[in-house]
């Protein structure tokens, strides 16, 4: 049983984490058998490490941590790897991978490139 | 002609700015009809009001910013439309729209979504 952790910024305003949750509910939808929990750096919670807790808590053999930043900054090269690297000496058994930010999926740039032409036709 | 702005964030390191490069690209392939030019809010240039200027210099009719964030806060929120606020009085006769963020988009949420899980498929 893989585990799925979508990492985001955070925000003080609630409203702010809607579009997260929207993903998360619906990769729940779409394959209930992958356990999903958002984490937040910073301003909400869960944090990552209580994301991969409740994850491990639910027996997953794997997490990937996708960060679900448009580029990849300072918190994706610098305080992800670190965070990251934590959790895998607290939960030895349990693979922990990262990927990429969205913005560097072409497959993604092609879907909001054509979002934003479906916009002005 | 409706011009279009990609408007991002913005950070140190230039090579931040990728994904915004390759979304515009796709654009002026897909669609080279449509002038559209990158602004940022912070730490790069062009400003908003820069890429404004560029689109009314080549004649657009119209401009509709897109903010690539993927929530809206108080950037989107506060920031974004007091700018729009100040390019419309400088451009009477430019219409200027702002969309939604792409966390906003449901077919988005749903294109990202469809990613993670063939992250982990």
């Amino acid at each position: 049983m893989h585990g799925i952790v979508l990492f985001a910024h955070g925000a003080r305003d609630p409203e702010w984490a809607r579009p997260f949750e929207g993903i998360r509910d619906r990769i729940r939808v779409r394959r209930p058998e992958f356990p999903v929990e958002l984490a937040f750096l910073d301003f909400m919670t869960p944090k990552l490490d209580e994301a991969v807790d409740t994850l491990v808590g639910k027996g997953v053999a794997a997490i990937t941590i996708f960060p679900l930043f448009m580029a990849p900054g300072g918190h994706i090269r610098n305080d992800l790897p670190r965070i990251a690297e934590e959790l895998r000496k607290s939960h030895p058994g349990v693979p922990i991978a990262i990927q990429t930010a969205i913005g560097e999926s072409p497959e993604l740039l092609e879907a909001i490139a054509g979002w934003i032409l479906d916009g002005v036709d």
